[in-house]
């Protein structure tokens, strides 16, 4: 193919040089060019007269020099005495600011191995040395077959919400850029529903068309709608059915007249990481290409990870550096959750043979991101709240991003203790003072000096279903009979609020059903709320918002950064405090709803009675 | 546009989920629905019978759950006990096994933030939550005007060579490249003379048109025929004529009409690296992503690295990892040899104020490959051989590469000595005893335990231009007043045979004519030849064929690796030895013409007369 347009192509043999470069004896500055002789013996003291059009020539970079020439004089040495004669103070030697023929490759000169994917660098140097069409390995073609009665194809529906039931199939155009990031052609099958006989026939018709992988996704596990291994093994052979990996485990590697068949799990994050670990280095080996692992980094784990034994487990972190160390943080390990991939920084495998790994320990990463990005990341650990959301999104002009774990705010707290994080997301409230935070942090991280800066008031409330059905007005409906509650988890200062509330109100926690039930964010109780496990929870009313669900407001409470001394000078979270503080983020926050922004981004002092 | 078709483009806005995913309960493992309260008191000594249909429905994984159940039995901890009732043993909890609405994310939580760029898994992400269109940032439009009389289009021009005089352009094919790569669309402007007038009109024509970037190359210079910065001047402002980089001196940075254009300088080299310093973060910029970096890592230099005050240099550089330190040896410095950078690993930048760095200096390099291929790199430092190429090329299948620099027979041991290398190549003739390398390294590296392993014979003669004008046969010839030779450098072995010849025939150097003359590798000698600056050098056979020139075979040599211990059983040297002694290697050699390889591949044993 022509050279012009072979970026990204992979060369099926080495190709070597047609022309020398350059290709001719090239003046390497811009001056004179000059017989070196000519120059012999000039000096300070001697001057030697030359002139042009006799003993010299006026030349450009880049051009030839004349035949009788093999020197060139720079023009910043050259003293003109009229227009037609200039004198030097300096002799040249033989080829001197000249680039000989050949000087970076000579004819017959290899200029790039097989089996090496061209870059724009290469397109220059094939061209440089007159090869203007290169043989190149074919693109891999790759049929993806997506199989599952649920489907629906995103292409034929535009409509708001898939029929009930029905799900977006989206796995074939994520594996499609996979396919094609690695240097293959992906061809989309149409949807195949769970029939044995049409799972057969699309197997069969794949590897009998001009495609040299069929991936079937999914139908690879144990269901009775599973036709995917049946399918293989009636047609050829299953190699492999279940591979030591999580996500990613239903995994079927097989044989149909002499192709690869991969049958593929149907889960997002197992789809895309199985894939990577089995059908990328079969595209690369189909190219002669080496397959890569990402470039990994060491970091130091946030909290301690369980993991099962027997199989590689993959998890999803987050990453950013506080102080010397780079810390991740693990993100949900839900396989059917695709964000835990999006808002991923970089991939850890824990080993078969382990049962997890402690907190702080050293591990490697696979980075998913620009390693520029975890020194620009700001570690946030602590009390959940939406406009975290808001203040990430107005940082990323500052090319700043945010890493936050939602622990709760005594979790934050300890976070500092650890170094874990650049700053703390806290709402506890002392109850014999009405004060904020201060008390924990006296109680908690004495040892840790800190400034607390104000972020928000917000509204507290019971989230309810819409129309509140069940009629909650106060903390007394919660101890009803007819009445299920969802609780946050011990240590959230939600947690505090309500507890502190049930004792104002005179009120037994052991008397509220569901007080036992916990969630660790405002969104995960409204959407308790929402599917009908609890007839309410207590959050704030973003969160009631956002799923088209009621709020009845019970509290107003002060939500605070606590951040360390050593951080308060980091440009990070100047920059942080700067965009908390404008207009702009403010005007955000009161859109929400349920936020007050008066005293946002002003210090909390600590209580002097007490200091 | 549609989210299918975004993968690489930008996001205009942030991007809002349209619907919760999932967006119902949904069976997270094969087996039954049921409603968990049916499963309470279920333990090992007290099964529950569950009727199939009546108090549990069939579900596979992905499937809502009926809307009576909130949990699901694993199909493995069920025992049929017929067709329509199983029983099982232990109880569920309310929503286990289920992925509870909402339990990636919530409609109207944030997928995607504005100025992001959209990976396939994002595409994933946005399909979950029924996002079919997302609004993108125009990719920014970068025109490039290649500009000098003695270019001609690669498009135009089939045939070998170009016209006497005439360069092929690429630049332009180069810089588009690394426009797309950078989510640009460049426009490659026809070839413009260099003529002021026709400068001008197409920098006008180009900022009146669509295009967000104009791009100049090159005529950035000062020489008599660089009208970049005049042409920008009368119709702009010149902002910056000359930046403290090199390579990339004269870069010209201006604006005309409200739009930014750059004046690129012309060696291949310069122009690349002045538009990734001066143009990538435009580009970046204007579709409001965060300019990178290539990632870096920290390597020891593997030789000094003078470098001129006052400007920033940046070298090309090999990698290999030695031991536990990765080296990085140097490549050409040559602005107009492209090679330098196809064939680099990574750059080293050296600050405007340092002078350069001494060897085994710690530097940080910017990586152009997968860290991975330092890993797989073999380092040979020493003696130049043609069939160091080959090696290099038959190693590819086994992903392995070579890192070889060519610094004499001598420099090779030396290398070995600071641990700078794998192995040397040496062909290091013993003129008392007639034994090549051994002396040399008792002498030189005593406390380097090593092997010697033979690689090839070769033959060395004389290499002089076709049909030999000078009739040059024997050494007598090289001390005629008619004839010129140029020299290899001392402490290469091809030196060491040269003078050893010479002291045979009883000839005295200084009768040589060019003996003080060197060059560093047989190919640059056989340039050296070609372009008329001597009539006669000394080198192998292969390097006077690739240059279409003649040879008098004067001398066979053995040419060998050595190889420290410590290496020896390292997978990369037993994969290079194994493949030395393939029949493929073997054959390509012979192909080459003067080369011998009767013995290649076996140990040459320490002369035991002295051990």
């Amino acid at each position: 193919m022509p050279v012009t347009d072979a970026k990204g192509r992979v060369t099926a043999l080495p190709v070597f040089a047609g022309l020398s470069s350059p290709n001719f004896h090239t003046a390497a500055m811009d001056g004179f060019a000059v017989k070196a002789r000519s120059t012999f013996g000039a000096g300070p003291d001697r001057v030697i007269h030359l002139k042009i059009g006799i003993s010299a020539w006026p030349i450009n970079t880049g051009l030839p020099i004349p035949e009788a020439t093999d020197a060139v004089i720079m023009i910043e040495n050259v003293n003109f005495l009229n227009e037609l004669e200039f004198e030097i103070e300096k002799a040249l030697v033989p080829w001197e600011n000249v680039r000989r023929v050949g000087e970076d490759f000579v004819a017959s000169e290899m200029i790039l191995s097989a089996h090496h994917a061209i870059t724009a660098y290469d397109q220059g140097a094939l061209l440089a040395g007159g090869v203007f069409s290169v043989e190149v390995v074919q693109k891999p073609r790759v049929l993806l077959i997506p199989t599952g009665s649920e489907l629906i194809d995103t292409e034929d529906f535009v409509a708001a919400a898939p029929p009930p039931g029905s799900v977006f199939e989206f796995n074939t155009v994520v594996l499609a850029g996979l396919v094609e990031n690695a240097g293959g052609t992906a061809i989309r099958h149409s949807i195949v529903p769970d029939q044995f006989d049409l799972v057969k026939t699309a197997v069969l018709s794949g590897v009998r068309s001009d495609s040299h992988l069929v991936v079937v996704n999914a139908g690879s596990s144990a269901g009775s709608e599973d036709y995917t291994a049946a399918a293989i093994g009636e047609l050829g052979e299953v190699l492999v059915h279940g591979v030591a990996m999580m996500p990613g485990k239903p995994t079927i590697l097989g044989v149909v007249e002499d192709k690869p068949v991969i049958g593929n799990p149907g889960y997002p994050v197992s789809a895309i990481l199985s894939f990577e670990v089995f059908g990328l280095p079969v595209l690369a080996a189909m190219q002669g290409l080496s397959s890569h692992r990402r470039p990994a980094i060491t970091a130091v784990t946030a909290r301690k990870i369980p993991s099962k034994l027997g199989r590689e487990e993959f998890f999803r972190v987050k990453l950013g550096k506080v102080g010397q160390r780079v810390v991740a943080a693990p993100l949900p390990r839900g396989a059917g959750s695709i964000t835990t991939l999006t808002r991923a920084d970089g991939i850890i495998r824990i080993p078969a043979r382990s049962e997890g790994i402690e907190q702080a320990s050293e591990i490697s990463v696979e980075l998913l991101q620009h390693p520029d990005k975890i020194d620009r990341t700001v570690v946030i650990i602590g009390s959940h709240d939406l406009t975290l959301d808001l203040l990430a999104d107005e940082l990323i002009p500052s090319n700043l991003f945010v890493s936050s774990s939602h622990v709760g705010s005594l979790g934050g707290l300890l976070a500092l203790k650890n170094h874990s994080a650049h700053l703390a997301t806290s709402h506890l409230l002392d109850v014999t003072t009405g004060d904020y935070n201060w008390s924990y942090i006296r109680r908690y991280i004495p040892e840790i000096p800190v400034k607390v800066i104000h972020a928000v008031m917000r509204e507290q409330g019971f989230i309810v279903p819409k129309s509140n059905p069940k009629s909650i007005r106060g903390f007394e409906d919660l101890v009803r009979d007819d009445v299920t509650f969802i609780n946050r988890q011990a240590g959230s200062g939600t947690r505090v609020l309500m507890d502190y509330h049930l004792q104002l109100a005179g009120l037994d926690p052991r008397h509220v059903k569901g007080y036992d039930m916990e969630e660790y964010t405002h969104t995960s109780v409204a959407v308790a709320v929402l599917s009908g496990v609890a007839d309410v929870g207590m959050g704030v009313l973003a969160a009631a918002r956002a799923l088209g669900l009621d709020f009845v407001p019970v509290a107003t409470e002060q939500y605070d950064l606590v951040i360390p001394l050593e951080f308060l000078n980091d440009d990070k979270i100047l920059t942080l405090l700067e965009v908390m503080r404008s207009r702009s983020f403010k005007n955000r926050v009161l859109a929400l709803g349920g936020y007050g922004v008066e005293r946002t981004g002003e210090e909390i002092p600590e209580p002097l009675d007490r200091v």
